[in-house]
């Protein structure tokens, strides 16, 4: 995830450009840059950094003149944060000026291309190839251009593109990220995301998948990629700047819990190449993986909780015995690392303390370390003996939500992987499980268009002291982060159990109305689960169920119930969360807590 | 433990000691027998099952005349509950019988030595040897036949003895086993407990250790072992029936957390043997020890808890990787047992439900399984490729204390056999261990002496809606078992957590007023700990902080302290816990909750 914007206008752009990227920070702050064509020559600044630096680099803008331009304010996913990788970025002749947001997934592939035919790379970014592939392919045609490169990139953009060869318009083009256009008589804007633009104009077009935009100072033409022209309609916004920043959410917790499917996407694939897992980053050979004789999966939090996912989901795909440990708990057990053993170190922000000294500690005594992190260039990315990145982009609640569901993708990823390579699947399994994976996004995305059945349900749950939630097997994995996500954002007493360690003391704080939540994903298990639901239902328990699609035999003993959709068994707890997710945010609200910033938590522990 | 009766008087012995036994149920039951001198000889009826079955047998006692006669009901430890096995066990002429309550520690010793003698044994019991030992010796005088053979017991014993030879009297001595003495004019009782007699006399000695008893119909004289005659002072007792059975505690709970000592002294000492450890039962060769690759341990509820520590325990002292599991989690996860495995299953009743089921599913995958075990002859005992028994005895409350400190107690013994075996410790170093392991009974002892000061932080609990327990590595095992304890019998929501854990969510919870236990056994860990009391500290919380003595800087950040001695790091669980469970205890009776029986709760869950 990036901010990008445009200019075109009478004004100076540098510092329109500076005051966009300024409201799109929420999307990245590690670096930025703008482009201004001052009429002869395309002017660059970019610097690694939070914008100020940039801003005092340029002297708020004033140092670069012209009245067109580009911006980018970055959140590093290839290449990690440095002045050469902040965008934008050039051809040699500095003709061409783009930035972009989005990833290029064939960019590797792309560059080698480049490099045979002679051009010479600055960046380690995937949006280089876009600046040189422009280049390659300019046939004196700029929109021709535009839809050739269009047609070599897979994967994900939204690009702003200014030209030498063009002095008076600029241009821009999305596929599956987002990208607006605003437009005043004489100005005109592009931009990520609508706050960028609010200070000076609510009329706005969205632009769709797939579409090209010419912007001069008087007009703004929209073209498909047969180079039609086609007609949008202009849509007036009327959001305060704050719900712009959130996109139209009331809370950032709510509008990350929607980004949830293009996160999942960006997570799997990318990953996925003609029905076969490729994970570029991952510096593992064959003989590597064959050669893991056991996994340490350490991590603090919700992260901790994707782990206990993962272990049943490795352990049963690649038949690898692992182990999930707290990294408060693991640096000072004296943990027993063998020859052989693998740990693998999941944080979103990777500068997590105890997960840091934890892969120190795995380090030292000779184990090779695999983090799973989504900031690029975070200690932990650069610690770690390899990194598979979660590309959640930037997450601003404290509650995490997307970048708990990326960091469970790159999990199922990991196992498949593993699990083909050491043989322990056949093809066919493969293929049928990475089909399972890549639906999971639009499966998430029903579950996220029925959240008003959830919304319904929390109201029960807002007066309640405490809340329990049972699940076995996998279902107790997603139990622990349904529990932890209520209790860190609504302030109630929440608990996780394994379902069959309710008859062991759990039972005795059940009492008439006490709350349950219970999750049966799990269809070997179904029949267990559910009488562990009549037991606690029979003590007077009021029971929320989530469950399969077509498992109605659970509705009997149950007051309520969400269906989420059916999937490969390995992979439910990427649905079953989704509710339990909504379900804390609307009792937060329900209870007026600070969604977005719950007291005493902070978004990074840094500290032990 | 056993319980046993005696009586000579003028009415029918038989009936009487069958109604002694039945108050004594509580003590064991898992078969019955009594031994009555009809002036002839001495007849024997014992059977396997409850004492319902010998009472049946005999026709209420009519079937056996006499007005002299002993009788027992058996909690199995040496030997699995059988006819043969029952008590009272005679010598070959039928002119001894015995009954006994303790464990004759070098029983199998005595009984080699026995056999080489010519002597033929009935049971596989440790209580054979007594009665024979005293025909061997017997030398036409009682009192220094049994001073002799008390010479050669080690171990513990509450003993009654009739003779052929002594048609009037009979005998009683006692060491580490409890055993009073009744007395009516013309009547005399021995029992285990006050409850036995209290239907006829509540005139009572208490007998003392190494005290010998000659009981006629007219009279009691007491003896040393060097067979001086000694003055006792009779009491009166002024328990009703109810608090007698309950050796004058107000629940079973409150008496079983005071038995502990002795438990935990009967399950150690029988296996330290001139300075190493000897487990008798434990059928693995060193080269078995030496192959283990790793150790499942696999449990519910209270011993998954001892599980917690245990690994710790074990992988510390041993280096062998444990893995715990929740036994309902384990035999439905498809867990991957390599060759080397070991699985550890722990369980008082010996018929836990998910505990049997996850032993059947090792052993079906080619795993040899330990049971640790309180009920000896149970489904798990039996099942087992090895068995270790803890001694607890039958423990009656639903919230296990007794038996929980046992299992912990076997778990340190096996971990320092393991690391002797496999040479991870010095002999000074086991040495040093098995000397602390030794004073732990004292120990427990001074902190159950302390109860009033815990009673008093009770208060402070009593109202409470949630309270959290935190620790960090050995301690946060014994915050999950303090956590469960409070929840089972007080119904307050307790957690507990790693305590580096908090800022990962949980610390959102404290506010104000909020309880937290906070437990600091663990030198290495104070600081990092004192940073987290704190934490919640600075957010409100109440602190009641549990550290070892010396550990005064605990004192500024914490609102309520006790201490507790210093042992081996190892086995601060074990004293740690102590002042938990007295929490729970006065914070139930606080709250008027029935303590032996909390809602919702069974025994032994032998269903899933």
């Amino acid at each position: 995830m990036c901010g990008i914007v445009g200019y075109i206008g009478e004004k100076e752009a540098a510092p329109i450009l500076l005051d966009g990227l300024s409201k799109l920070e929420y999307r990245g702050y590690d670096s930025a840059g703008i482009a201004v064509f001052d009429g002869e020559k395309i002017n660059i600044a970019k610097s690694r950094g939070r914008l100020k630096v940039l801003s005092d680099q340029t002297n708020g803008g004033n140092n670069l003149k012209g009245t067109m331009g580009i911006g980018h304010t970055r959140w590093a996913t290839h290449g990690a944060p440095s002045d050469k990788n902040s965008h934008p970025h050039y051809n040699a002749d500095e003709t061409i000026a783009v930035v972009h947001n989005g990833i290029i997934e064939n960019y590797l592939k792309l560059k080698n291309k480049l490099i045979e035919k002679g051009y010479t790379f600055q960046s380690e970014t995937d949006t280089e190839v876009v600046a040189l592939l422009l280049d390659y392919y300019y046939n004196g045609n700029i929109l021709e251009t535009i839809t050739k490169v269009m047609s070599k990139l897979e994967g994900s953009y939204a690009l702003g593109i200014v030209l030498k060869d063009y002095p008076d318009e600029f241009y821009a083009v999305r596929k599956d990220s987002p990208l607006i256009v605003g437009v005043t008589d004489n100005e005109k804007f592009i931009a990520s995301d609508v706050p960028a633009i609010l200070k000076y104009t609510r009329d706005v077009y969205f632009i769709e998948n797939q579409e090209i935009v010419r912007l001069t100072r008087d007009e703004v033409t929209f073209y498909n990629t047969d180079l039609e022209e086609i007609e949008k309609k202009m849509t007036t916004v009327d959001w305060d700047i704050n719900a712009a920043e959130k996109g139209g959410y009331e809370h950032f917790m709510l509008k990350e819990i929607f980004e949830q499917p293009k996160a999942v996407h960006d997570t799997i694939h990318p990953r996925i190449k003609d029905n076969s897992i490729v994970i570029d980053e991952l510096n593992m050979s064959e003989e590597d993986i064959k050669g893991i004789k056991k996994i340490f999966i350490i991590a603090c939090g919700s992260a901790y909780h994707t782990g206990v996912t993962g272990k049943y989901v490795i352990e049963d795909l690649a038949r690898i015995p692992v182990e999930v440990d707290l990294a408060s708990e693991f640096r000072y057990r004296n943990p027993i690392l063998e020859e052989g053993t693998m740990a693998i170190i999941i944080s979103q922000s990777g500068e997590t303390a105890d997960s840091l000294a934890a892969l120190r500690e795995a380090q030292a005594q000779g184990i090779k370390v695999l983090g799973i992190v989504n900031v690029v260039g975070s200690s932990i990315a650069r610690e770690a003996d390899n990194v598979m990145y979660t590309w959640a982009g930037p997450e601003i609640a404290v509650a995490t939500t997307k970048a708990y569901s990326t960091q469970l993708s790159a999990l199922y990823i990991l196992a498949l992987h593993f699990a083909s390579v050491r043989g322990k699947i056949t093809d066919d399994e493969l293929s049928t499980m990475i089909h399972e994976l890549e639906l999971l996004p639009k499966k998430i995305q029903s579950i996220l268009d029925n959240k008003e059945n959830i919304q319904k349900f929390a109201t029960r749950f807002v007066a309640a002291k405490d809340i329990f939630f049972l699940g076995r097997g996998i279902d107790y994995a997603t139990a622990l982060e349904g529990s932890l996500k209520l209790k860190e954002i609504s302030y109630i007493h929440s608990e996780a159990y394994a379902a069959g360690e309710l008859k062991h003391g759990t039972i005795s704080l059940i009492e008439e109305g006490t709350l349950v939540t219970a999750i049966l994903t799990q269809e070997d298990l179904y029949k267990k689960m559910i009488s562990n639901v009549v037991e606690v239902q029979t003590r007077g328990a009021y029971v929320l169920s989530i469950t399969n699609e077509g498992n109605t035999e659970c509705e009997k003993s149950t007051d309520l119930i969400f269906y989420i959709p059916n999937t490969d068994k390995h992979f439910t707890t990427s649905l079953a969360v989704i509710p339990l997710q909504l379900l804390s945010y609307y009792v937060s609200i329900g209870k007026g807590c600070d969604v977005d910033k719950p007291r005493n938590l902070a978004k990074s522990v840094t500290v032990e």
